[in-house]
């Protein structure tokens, strides 16, 4: 039996484009003489549909892209996720399922059973879980058919849920598990994922083909690595990541086993990629081609427009040079230099009469009252504003270049420097920039080492440094990683070493600047626990605050 | 036995406060002769609590609270929700339960069985359902102990869950039934809630102490209005809205029903009493007490500008007129008047230099485009950076002053009239804004006759109205209505009478502008559904878009 795993990209909602893309996957796994064809979850209306499910045409719309389906299974079956209605009236109206097509019916369907509620997960505000599992029998073999999550629960202490859904199908006595899936990239994910499978191999002693989406939408990116396993627990083939493809593969090879075919998993070489297809498909995906942004000379910027040329091409990226009073010569000359590299477009506006317009205005009403951060923002804001003016006036969709670290503390102006349509850096601490820039200039000096070497620095307000306000980011960064993405208690990160009142002092920050957190551009996740939807916490609460 | 019900106004993660009111209310209680005191859900760590809930420190300071009111039970029992840990390894590690305290012992705790997770709720998230029921005994009485949810899914034809929690109570013989709710407002909520306790009546003909929390959690409006209810259906008593206070109840009275004591429900004067204590908690609660706003004015800013002195006093709201040179005279006294009748503080600062300072900068750039959206735009931003100046300089929190109707067609300048830390009226549609102005103005001429007659203009080019660009909001209000609210599907809006051209129009429009309300601040939740939380959209989805 020949199985093909089609990796693809696809959009929330494009119900044509996703059909088109799926149509075109079948001929060719047809044309290579495959008996199955598996899509990844959702395939139909693309992942996470979000509240888009609560329109009953919108599930419409993916039944009938199930119809076209159908009619292409005379000689291949078809496998893929769809949202279907729930006939029950107790419960969600539907379920999350994986269906297996041939010879124009729908032969069988399976429920998702574990519905994924955590990080950027909300699905049991739309699906209700399974209660029943069967296999599906196909051309003399018996297939479990399961959905992403449905197999991450298996041989952990702590488990989520209570019920292990490939337990339930082992009775049926299935040959091999298909798992059509969209789960979503972090850097740590593709290990996790294979130590995933090869738990599964290790309980069930049978192949799994395993096919993921990629692509993004919006802030969650997926990386694609459709995964063959075989029973002995070898990883029979990785496919890649950010790339869209079809593979085909000999059941009897893959039973055989014997080969593992992992891919290298380089965090930051990830990471790089992961930012590039971010970028990529949220223009590609809104129908926009064009980027602008700010750059300061700064390392944050200057990686942020490495990456925006990278997946949108030179040419359709243009920066803006806003000194001020309080900017050195060499931040100009640093981000010129830059520019120049990448052959991009820029252009120099000077802050300094439009800031000086707004303080003489405000001048009746701030008197003599001292320079403060207010003097700061302002400026931040026209730069700002005339980002979004260019971006306004020529179409170029602004990018946010605020890191992780100052998302983290607060450390940026609210319709300021946080002002953009997507934050590329937004999941990348300040210590993995600098890694980040290390990569990009492997081979040649792309970002000008001044940019790389000399000490951050906002340039609000004469000599200022970020480590008059904040800790060093080598402190600051491990203190924030226990706290967002390890969840661990003050008392806990106190006790691993960290001084007392700086753990204290930093908490508080990050807890004080929800309410900036809440207002900024959706975040190109890459870790674990980004800022976004993933993390969700009261603006009004009292905690360590 | 007595009862009593105390309605709170809790704070999400002030551990210390919300003990404080408890035990002050225990004091009440016992000087009462109470034999219980009923709080609300999660009162210990006030709701909802998010992600904080992956703390478990956060989780451990709300046994504390839980061991502090034991200490207070040697002759009163007290009923509150408080999340309890899961010992199994299986399933989330937290339960949302109720737990009956008495003789410094946790007599019995029942988890929550129904956990919503759709709208504003993610419950699933952080808790595993009960799985068991019971009820506690005490002085002779049995108890069904339920949580909020647990009531609601009682005799509807399309019932979100597979279980009804007190149908597995009754096999043990209650006498009466608790509710702790955390149950938020909206203008239908308390006719609903009122309806739902009815139909548990009808079902189980024994009486129900429902007590609610009162007070906002950032756009969550709590409206107390806790109920008692009697076996024969009658509502025996329905505390006020908006209010915190704490009542006494004997069971025979109640049991003896006969009496209907219903408040009344009149939708605009509800939405303006929970604005008021919406911004009222949202300054409280972050320990704020000075506002900001631009009145420019029109109908919207008059309103916001009213209820912020409203919730604030007068001598706390600062307003800024930002006339430009498309600004009318009328505008500018309009806005005069209504500072004046208010009694608040009001600044004149024209934005005519500030905007020329941006177009001499940008002139090199713009060269002879034509003028458009990105010069409007330029203005809205130049006052968003005037009134932060402001906040930054004087520490008033600005407020947004953008309906209902503009934030879901993107009718809305971002960094510009959109910046505020809360958005007061972002789910008051412009067609309920003149409803609000006529209560406003029910006693006296507070909003100028002029505000509420003149038609809507944004003033950001000559003789520009509301109209040009969109359709009439006594068309547009009604089909964002049935597209949002009752989310259907377009081709039965159409199908319901409205012009198919302006369907298609206007729900493009509010998908398409869904990037402009990801980065808008929390917006007071008066509907049942607001943007926001409650209703979750792909940005780069592209379905009717």
């Amino acid at each position: 039996m020949k199985i093909s795993l089609a990796q693809i990209n696809h959009h929330i909602g494009n119900f044509e484009g996703n059909l088109k893309k799926m149509l075109e996957a079948v001929a060719v796994a047809r044309d290579q003489g495959s008996d199955i064809v598996c899509f990844g979850e959702l395939a139909t209306c693309g992942y996470p549909p979000r509240d888009f499910l609560e329109f009953d045409d919108f599930v419409q719309l993916a039944y009938k892209s199930v119809d076209s389906l159908l009619e292409e299974t005379d000689d291949i079956a078809i496998v893929l996720g769809s949202p279907t209605k729930n006939p029950e009236p107790e419960g969600k109206n539907l379920h999350n399922s994986v269906l297996f097509l041939y010879k124009r019916e729908i032969q069988f369907i399976q429920h998702k059973t574990l519905l994924p509620t955590y990080d950027v997960f909300d699905e049991y505000r739309h699906f209700e879980p399974a209660r029943e599992w069967g296999v599906v029998e196909f051309k003399g073999k018996k297939i479990a058919l399961t959905v992403c999550e449905d197999i991450w629960d298996v041989g952990t202490n702590d488990p989520m849920y209570t019920v292990v859904p490939c337990d339930r199908m082992m009775p049926f006595n299935p040959d091999f598990i298909i798992n059509t899936s969209a789960s979503p990239f972090n850097y740590d994910h593709a290990r996790s994922r294979i130590a995933t499978v090869k738990a599964n191999m290790e309980r069930y002693r049978i192949p799994m083909f395993y096919v993921n989406h990629v692509g993004a939408q919006t802030e969650l990116i997926f990386d694609g690595g459709s995964l063959v396993s075989s029973p002995d627990g070898n990883i029979f083939d990785e496919m890649p990541y950010f790339e869209e493809g079809i593979r085909h593969y000999d059941l009897d090879e893959v039973i055989k086993g014997g080969v593992n075919r992992e891919q290298a998993k380089d965090k930051i070489s990830l990471i790089h990629n992961a930012l590039v297809l971010g970028i990529k498909d949220y223009f590609s995906k809104l129908g926009l081609t064009k980027a602008v942004l700010g750059l300061s000379g700064g390392i944050d910027s200057a990686i942020t427009a490495v990456l925006a040329a990278e997946a949108l091409g030179a040419n359709n990226v243009r920066v803006l040079l806003m000194p001020s009073q309080y900017s050195s010569d060499h931040s100009v000359n640093d981000a010129l230099a830059l520019a120049q590299n990448l052959g991009i477009q820029h252009h120099i506006v000077p802050i300094k009469n439009v800031y000086e317009a707004f303080m003489a205005e405000l001048q009746p009403l701030f008197g003599d009252l001292p320079f403060n951060v207010t003097e700061e923002n302002i400026q931040a804001r026209v730069r700002g504003t005339l980002n979004m003016a260019i971006s306004n006036k020529f179409g170029n969709i602004l990018l946010n270049t605020t890191n992780k670290s100052e998302m983290a503390v607060g450390y940026g102006t609210l319709y300021g420097d946080l002002c953009g349509g997507i934050s590329v850096l937004g999941d990348v601490y300040k210590t993995e920039i600098y890694k980040l820039a290390a990569h990009i200039n492997r081979d040649k000096e792309i970002i000008p080492l001044n940019t790389i070497q000399k000490p951050p620095s906002a340039e609000l307000r004469p000599n200022q440094k970020d480590s008059d306000s904040l800790p060093p980011y080598d402190i600051l960064d491990p203190i924030l990683y226990e706290y967002i993405e390890l969840r661990r208690d003050p008392q806990d990160i106190i006790a691993a070493g960290y001084d007392e009142a700086t753990v204290r002092r930093v908490l508080k920050l990050v807890n004080t600047s929800e309410f900036k957190r809440h207002q900024t551009a959706p975040v190109l996740r890459v870790s674990p626990k980004a800022f976004g939807s993933g993390r969700r916490m009261p603006i009004v609460g009292k905690y360590l605050s």
